[in-house]
C-alpha cells in the first residue's frame, strides 16, 4: 500500500500550531494539519447558561463552521441557509465533549468559555485538527483568566486531549487521513485521547465492509501513539 | 455492583419486537428495550434525491423523533420549536448510515426508503433499539417490494444490523444500559454491528473518567454477545 | 346509503380508552376511534405562561402531531421541516380551546397542563379523538395533582367535554367519519360538547354543495347523541 | 340588552365596498364594516401548483396579515417574527375555502389566484370582513380575465359567497359584532353563506358559558340576514 | 429629455400627507407621493431594549413592509416566506437611523418609539416617502406622549427629516423618480436631510456607468430644494 | 486633531493583498486594511440564477460574514441564529453590486461568480476592504476561467473597482477609518470607485450632527485620492 502522500502508515502530517492568530480572542490558535487549516478561539464571559445558574460552576461550549470555498466544491453558507446542517452539530457537540473533559468546571467559577473552530480550508480532519488546536487556545485563555484574577479555585484544567482520525486504507491501517485517504477509507475512526492515554471519544463508522477487533485495535493503537506527538507539539506551542 | 433493575452485566432487558403495529407503512414496528418503547416505521417510495438521478441505485434515509412526554420532564415538541436538535441529528444520521450498511443499493433500483423511528416511552437506549427495530421494518418493506415486482436485481438485503448500548457503570462494563444506569455511567457506548460479527458504529464517550483500551475491549465483547441475542430475535420475530 | 365500514348512519365506531399508556406523564391515554389511535398526554409544569403571571389562575395550552407514517402516504416530518402546517396549528388551538372550557382557571393554582396528542395511526376523526381522549388524560393529571397536594382551591374540572365529527355522506347526515367518508363527504362538521349538552365548538364545512339549516340541525342531533355515548365511556375508562 | 355602538341586534355596521383602491391588481378592494378596514387584492398568474399540474383546471390561494398597529395594542410584524401565528394560518385557510367554494376550477383554466386579506384597521370582524370584500377582488379580477381571453370554458364564477359574524352579547344574539362586543361575547360565531343561502362553513366557539342549538340557531338566522344585505351591497359595488 | 410624467427635472410628484389615517396608532400618516402610498404610524411603548435599560434615554426603531401586490407582480408575502429580505431590511435600517437623527434620545424618557411603514401602492420612492411620511407620524406621538405627561425633560424633537430620491435620468439629473424612471435610471441616489440644510444619509448607486462628482453635485442640488418642498408640506400637514 | 494611530489625514493603513491564500478556490485573497483582516473567494459555477436562464449572461453574487470572534466581544454566530442580521445582508448587498459593475455580464457566459467574504479580524472598514480584495480574487478567477476555454466571447472585466472608508473624525476629513475612529466619528462614508475615477456607490451616514456638502466634496476627495492608491495595489498584487 502506498499512501497518496507518500507518508508512512503510521506518519501525521506537518502540524503547525500557530498562537496569537488574531488579536482580539483571549486565546486564538490557527492549527494546520498538512492542508488542513482551522483558526480556534477561546472566549471568556462572565456567567453561565440558565441551567447552571447559581452553582458556583462554569461552562464550555463550541460552534464549528466551514467558510464556504474551504472545499474543493462551494458549500452553500449555513448562515445564508438559515440553519445549522447535522454535520456541523455533531461535529461542534463533540469538540464541545472533548474539551469539557479537559476542564475541572467547579474551579472555573461562573465563567463560560465559548470555542469556535472556524476551517479556512479542508483537507480531510477538522473535527480532530479542531479539537487539538482548540485545547492550546482554551489553555491561552485559561492563563489570561488567571492573570486577570478570574481564577479563585485553583487552575481548572486538569489535562490536555488531543485528536487524530484513523482508518483503514486500501485494507491497511493508517494515521490522520487527508482527504483522498478519508474519501477511500473503508473505515474512518476518529480518537479524542487525554495525555494519560485514557479515551475522551472513540468514534468509528465503517464506509464500506464491517471493521473487526483486530482492526480496531491497531486503528486504535496509530491514534495513541500519534496524540502522543500532538500532545508533545501541543506543549511545545505553549512554551514559545 | 448490584444494577438497579437487578440485571445481570451481561443481561439484555426484556426485548419484544411488534409487527405490524401500524396498518399504513410498508414496514412498521414496535421495539421494546423494558420500558423504551419506539415506533419503527420503513415507507417506500419510487425515485430517489437529486444526487443520485439516473445511476439506478436506490437510497435509505432516516427521522428520529421523541413524543415531548416520552421522557420523564416534557421535551419542547421540535415542529414547534421550528428545528431538530443536534441530539436527534445527530441520532437520525446514526439510524441512516447504520441501515444503509446492510443494504446493497444497486439492488434496490431507483427507490427511497424512508425510516422514521419515533420513541413513545423513553428508559435509555433510545437509539440502538431504533435501529434493531427499524432493521425489522426494513426487511418487512423489502419483502412487500419484492412481492410488488419492485426488485429486478435480487434480494438488495446483504446483512442484518442490530444495535446496544454498553458502558461501565460503577466500574463495570454492563450491557444495554437503561435510564438510571446511563445517566450515572462513567463511560456509555453504542455498538452497531453486522450478523457476521463485525462492527458498523462504536460510538463511546468517556462521561466522567477516561477510559482504557481493556476497558473498550470488555464492553465490546459484551455488545457482541448482545447483538447475537437481539439476531435471533429480530430472525424470530420475521419468521412469525 | 350504505356505509363504507357497514355501520348504522347514528353508529359510532368501536372507542377504545386506554389509560396509564405510558408511564412518564402525569396523565396518559391511548384513544382508538376504529383504525384512529392518538396518543394523549397531559403534563402539570408549576408556572405559568408571562401573560397570566400573579393572577394567581391557571393555564392550559395543547399541541398537536401525527407521525409522518401514520397516513397512507408518508408526510414530511413538520420537526424537519422546521414548521408546523397550518392544519396542525389549527387542530391544536381547537383542542387548547376545547379543554380549557372544561376547567375553572381559578382553581388549578399558577400551574399549567400541556396537553400532548400525537397520531399514530389517522383513518379520519383525529381532532375529535383527540379531543375525547386527552380530556381523560386530563382528568388523571388533575387527580394526581390533588393527590400531591397542589390543589387548594378545589376542584379545577367543570365539567368533561368530548367530541365527535358528523357529516353529509352521500346525501345522508352520519356519525364519525372515517377517513374513506371524510374523504368523500359533502359536508364535515366537528362538534365539541359538554356533558351537560351545551356546544363549546361547532365548526362545518362544505366540501362539496353548501349545506342548509335542517342538514346542520340533523347533524348536531347526530353529534349530541354521539357525544352521550363518548361522555359514558369516557366515565367508564375513568372508574377502571 | 343596549349594543355599545347603539346598533339594533339585527343591524349591521356601515359597509363601504370600494373596488379599484390600488391600482396594480387585477381585482383591488377597500372593505370597511365601520372601523374594520381590509385592502383585499386578487392577483392571476398563469400555472397552477404542482399537485394540480395537467388537469387543466385553475386553483385559488389566500394569504392574510394585519398591519402591525392595526390593533390597539401594536403586534409584532409576523415578517420579522419569522413566522405567521395560528390565528393568522386559520384566518387564510377559512378565507382560501370559502372563496373556493364559489368557483368551478375547471372553468378557470391552469390559473391561480391569489387573494391577499391585508387588515389596515382592526375593529372586529376582520376575517369576515376579507371574506366579503375578496369576493368582490375575485369577481372583478375574474372579469379582466375574461377580457384579455383568458376564460375558454365558461364564467367559472358559480356563485358570490359573504360573511359576517354573529354572537351572543350579554345572554342576546346580535349581528356583525365590533371588538368591543366581540371581545365580551359569550359566543362567536363566524357563518360563511352562499347568495342561495347555503353554508359554506359555521365555525362557532363559546367564550364562557356552551351555547344550546336555540342559540344556535337564532343565530344563524341572523346571519342569513346579514349576508342578505351584504350580497345586495356587492352587487351594488359590482355594478357601479 | 421628456420625463415620462411631463414633469420638470426639478419638480416633485404630487405629496399629500394625510393625519390620523387609522385610528389606533399615536401617530398615523398616509403619505403619498405621486402613486407611492404608504401608511406610516408611530407607536409608543414604554421601556427600552436591554442594551440601554437604566440609562433614562429613549429609543426608536423603524419597519418596513410591502402589501404583496402593491407592485406591478405579486411578491411573495415575507410573513409566510419566513424572513424579510435583504432589501426589506435595508429600507427599515435606513427608516430608523434617519428618524432617531430628528430626536434627542435623553429627552424621551424610557420609552420606545415604533416607526411601520407599510407601502400599499408602489411607484418608486418607496424608501423616502416613508421617511417624509413617519416623520409627520412621529411628530403626531410626541405631541400625544407630552400630552399624556410622559415627556417631562423637554421637546424631544431636535429636528425635521425628510428624504427624497433624485438620479440620472436619460443624462440628465431628476428630482423624485417614479418607478418608470427609477427602473431605467442610470444612477439613483436617495438623500435624507434635515431642516437646517445638512445631510443625515447620502446612498448613490450607479446602475450603469458609473457617476462624476458634478453628476452628483448636481443631484444633491435637486435633493436640498426638494426636501425644502417637502419640509412646508410636512408643516403644513402639523398644522392643519 | 491627532489620528489614534498617528497616520495623516489622507494615509492609508498598511495594505497588503496575499494572492492564491487558500487552494480550493479558483480566486482567493487575504486582504488587510491595517489589523483588518478578510479572506476574500471567488468561485465559479456553471449555470446561472432562474431570473436569466437562456439569455446567455452571467451573474456575480456576494456574501458576507464574520467569524464570532473577529470582534473585541464575541458576536452570535449567524449560522447558529438562524439568519444572517440586516448589516451582513446590507454589506452583502453593496459588495455584490459593486463587483458587477466591474463586469460586462454578456461576455461571462452563463456562469455564475460567488464572492465571499469573510472577516477573521475586524478593525474597521471590513465592507470597503472586502470589495477590494474580493476584486483581485474575481480577477484570478476569471484568468482561470480564460486558460480553461470558458470565456468565449472576450474579457468581461470591464473596469477594477476599489473601496475605502471616509469620515469627519473631531472635525477633520480622514481617510480610512480603523475601528476606533469609525466608532467616534461624525459621520461615516464609504466610497466605491472604478480605476477611471467615477463612483459607484457612495454610502454616507451622519452618526452626530448632519454634514454639510463641503465636507461631503472634501471626504469624496480624500476618497478619489485613497482608491487611486488601491488601484495602484491590486495591480502590483496582480502582477506578481
Amino acid at each position: 500500500m502506498k499512501r497518496p502522500s507518500g507518508r508512512a502508515a503510521d506518519q501525521l502530517r506537518s502540524i503547525r500550531i500557530t498562537r496569537n492568530y488574531t488579536k482580539h480572542a483571549e486565546g486564538s490558535v490557527l492549527v494546520e494539519f498538512g492542508d488542513t487549516k482551522v483558526i480556534c478561539t477561546a472566549s471568556i464571559e462572565s456567567g453561565v447558561p440558565r441551567f447552571l445558574k447559581g452553582q458556583g460552576q462554569g461552562w464550555l461550549t463550541a460552534e464549528y463552521g466551514m467558510l464556504p470555498r474551504a472545499t474543493g466544491e462551494r458549500n452553500q453558507r449555513e448562515a445564508s441557509r438559515g440553519k445549522q446542517g447535522g454535520r456541523t452539530l455533531e461535529i461542534q457537540r463533540l469538540i464541545g465533549r472533548s474539551l469539557r473533559a479537559s476542564l475541572d468546571m467547579t474551579k472555573l467559577g461562573e465563567n463560560t468559555l465559548y470555542i469556535d473552530c472556524d476551517v479556512i480550508q479542508a483537507d480531510g480532519g477538522t473535527r480532530t485538527a479542531s479539537i487539538t488546536g482548540a485545547m492550546v487556545a482554551l489553555a491561552d485563555a485559561l492563563k489570561l483568566l488567571k492573570k486577570r484574577g478570574g481564577l479563585k479555585g485553583g487552575d481548572p484544567l486538569k489535562q490536555m486531549v488531543a485528536a487524530v482520525s484513523v482508518g483503514i486504507y486500501q485494507g491497511e491501517p493508517v494515521l490522520d487521513l487527508d482527504y483522498l485517504e478519508d474519501s477511500a477509507a473503508e473505515t474512518d475512526l476518529n480518537v479524542v485521547m487525554t495525555e494519560g492515554g485514557g479515551f475522551i471519544e472513540v468514534q468509528g463508522t465503517a464506509e464500506g465492509a464491517p471493521f473487526q477487533p483486530e482492526e480496531l485495535n491497531a486503528m486504535l493503537a496509530l491514534a495513541q501513539a500519534g496524540t502522543r506527538e500532538l500532545f508533545t507539539l501541543q506543549r511545545a506551542a505553549l512554551s514559545d
